[in-house]
């Protein structure tokens, strides 16, 4: 069974990448998602990539904040894409977590996506690309949500244009 | 056929990203690198893009600097996976690219990578972990450059350590 | 019939570009005002500068924030003065879109004003700084709001000026 | 006689500027180019914007490093549009140059461009867009530019596609 | 008659530069407190420190935020001592007004403080330790204004023992 | 009897730095907390450096904001270990801070951690590990901590697991 | 005997330097410049201190880079005025040692420059403008001063117009 | 036997380590010094940290670039201090790996020292500092070497104050 797995590295990063889990059950793509630490338990995160990936996990999205290694230690220990979804978690603004997420040296890729909310739902969007690139239910999916959000646009644009118009 | 896709948005992001090109050819990837501006040629992209997609495209590498749009508007235009690469190309480092290229909305993401070089081997690692999901000699090659990066490590180290020791 | 076209990533843009909007208004300036994204709705954002030029549209003001492609995206569509007003719409304080905004590459401008609601406000004063050149009555009122906002800098000296001898 | 002034705080910023000054006289506009410092003579840079609007001024360049105040203070003295490059003239790469022009509190707008070469060409560009709401020439002078522009990309793109195949 | 001249760029900085002319009133020194705007007032600023010189200013202190051009434009007036109070008036905390007014070209000195409220506090203590040059009963003032602040950190530190030994 | 030294440079600190001296409490470890600052009470922390010194005290812990001089200051005046907890007290969220004490010279260093409270318990944590050095009953209970908090990592696991299950 | 005492934190700072005591040279201002260290040598800073008061040093002027903490150590230790210049001396471009510098607590200020050679010429400017509060020869020189730089601008303006017209 | 453990992320870091081992050496202090990668060489990361725990070592210092996880790696995989040196590798000038370094979460220290070859010297002076805590010939060092950096200070005072009396 094919599925992402989402590892966060603290329980209070829930609150943000539950906006990741929601946007795969949308498109029910099946997922699972953990808390592992890559310093406080790096036994287990480095134990649960292995077995993760033998029960079919496809991509790996890590989010941490300030100091962010986990995306990085997936990285290390697999050859599956990792997505880093870099967390506001500090008085910086998720600078520190962008740039220990983002700047891995060569050969050892972490695709990096928007602090906070934002990377949170493209993470679940990134790893549907992927998953799409051999599905195409999926990706049929995705076309028509691109429509459904340019149509969404359109309304938007009527709320405003009404507001002013009155 | 089966190909990734690389678009600079200058002919000057060559230098940098021939090591994109040069990763690939080294584990016989095919691909296609071609020079267009999210700006200067809109519509040579917009339609560059479809092209792509129905030759095999599996994966877009967008290279650009400063105000870097163009992985921005390569995934307004598809859902294959769109890997951005910031290049340093003005007097802040790079930074500018780097916060242009990751920050993407939310339903719009970019994979983003590393500054310049480290980023243009990385989009290629990247890019060939996405295709490995379903290429197992792929795969193997990832692995084995692994232990093979492992090995040169040790190399390294060797080489240090007898230099302290002399 | 020439009109200041205001464009907006994000109906959520629509609390700070009201000032936009107001300011227009206050000096009888004509304007239109719509929802449309670079990434979301590029075809829509596509079509409707081209309808918006032939309607008469003089100047495009394009308020977006994070990876803020939306003034890079009309500036490479027309030669008509772009006018870009960065938000502050992520954890960054809106230097992720200015960057996004102003770091333009040689050839394709976009007139970029400050951040938020300041931003907002001058981006109005900008179209009708441009509008002005052709238009006495306009430059007329510019320059007697300036004599205004001279006055008022007095009458708030007095205000403080009076708090302290009191 | 209709005309775009540069004005730059320091005469070192002249070895950037002529990007500003060649661009204009490629399209044939004219243009008057002076040094004039914002600090060390403000009463010359006072008077010289009278003068200049009078002469026929349409446009502003303000050209300035460090804590770049020279467009702003231009924006403080006329209701003509100012255009603000901001240079990198210190170890800092511009950014408090950056900063120092396009914050400017509301009311007072300064069009900023990129910092450095590509906002010294950037200047001439938008200058010349205001310039051609009112001069069809000039209009089809910028559109023909952007052909131009885009098949530059196609053919630089043919030498990257001939190196590679080689 | 000697005394300080406190000039804000805006009504709204006052909440925190109450904080310099309390901190003047505590010592007894003389001061005069305005808003005056680099922009929106360029003429009242310029004659503001002429009449100001003429009845005895010493010191101006400037208070701006964001691009806060109104320290060094009071710099290019006067060869008075100039001290700049860099406001956190924008989403970006204060860096843009600090580069604005500490990143002065050679020969145009502004002695800036810290962003905010301590350097609200820090102009006139500033202000107060270049009239103690002069001042021998102001020059005793501060220096027991040190022995007190260090003896208000002895109490500070009781109250904290205080609390842990509880 | 060997102890930890915690120096505050305001007493405002103590809302974040009662962390560092809880964590040393819940460990058994002794420690003196004091406030006094590098600038306000230069002579009370050179004597206070002394005195702890010849009480015993092993490391210093040293929390201040902005331009925060205070472990620098203790550096100079000691072999011991010092560590540095920038404190987030402008509103540039520590930045300043965290420049202030860890880009020291060469020959004066200081051990800096986080930025605000994640840096207050780590000071804690890094004292004890030098402690424990020498103290096998202390490195014991480090070890057991890390265990602790491995699984304290599982139990937020299962905790998050149960909440999406449900 | 009134004198300007200038100094470094180390002797690499003064090919910088060199710059300030150039200018007060050319004023024809008495000045005494020595390296010293806040940390490597704290002691012969705070005896230099009281020694140079003595002899009657007016302002101090301190030039450090990195963690600059020079200048804030000689204001904890007079209530002389303190003028500091932050050196790019790391790979930062000096933004650590500004911050270092300027972002002093509250009742202990520092009399901030621009970041290198401008800030050494400034703190020459800004100490003989505080001189010249009680030397009106040196208040003329210093307005004097202003007139030839507003004259340099003309000779440069002139150079580069005759370069453009050529 | 005690001794301290270098561990570089990358070979090209010697270039900037050296000065770390040579520090040791001028003070007698025995060293180990490797190259082993955090995401390259995990295992070996892994298990050299035990290995060298269990023949003596007392510290770990650890040199990284970029994303530099290598310090939070040994930190989670061990109790003994760990050193971080934040390696200036990116066009970013060292401040990806400071914050990557530096931010890390509660319980799990990386004592951060400066980015380069300040940083590199002060691992060496902090690693010693340490020992010296139950090693009075090396505290003894210590303190000397104070004394003569102090003497160095005014060997180089006086070699300016020569240079500018000539």
């Amino acid at each position: 069974m094919k599925f992402i797995s989402i590892v966060m590295g603290s329980k209070s990063d829930y609150e943000v990448m539950k906006s990741c889990s929601e946007t795969l059950e949308a498109f029910g793509v099946s997922y699972e998602m953990i808390v592992s630490s890559a310093h406080r338990s790096p036994e287990r995160t480095a134990s649960y990539i292995q077995e993760a990936e033998k029960k079919g996990a496809q991509c790996f999205i890590a989010a941490a904040g300030m100091a962010a290694h986990l995306a990085g230690v997936l990285s290390s220990k697999t050859v599956k894409p990792i997505i880093g979804v870099p967390m506001s978690a500090s008085a910086l603004g998720g600078i520190d977590a962008l740039l220990s997420t983002v700047q891995m040296p060569a050969g050892m890729p972490v695709a990096t996506v928007a602090i906070g909310k934002a990377g949170a739902i493209n993470s679940a969007y990134l790893a549907m690309q992927i998953l799409a690139l051999n599905n195409e239910e999926l990706a049929t999916k995705l076309k028509e949500d691109r429509v459904s959000k340019a149509k969404k646009v359109e309304t938007d644009s009527l709320e405003i244009e009404t507001i002013i118009s009155a």
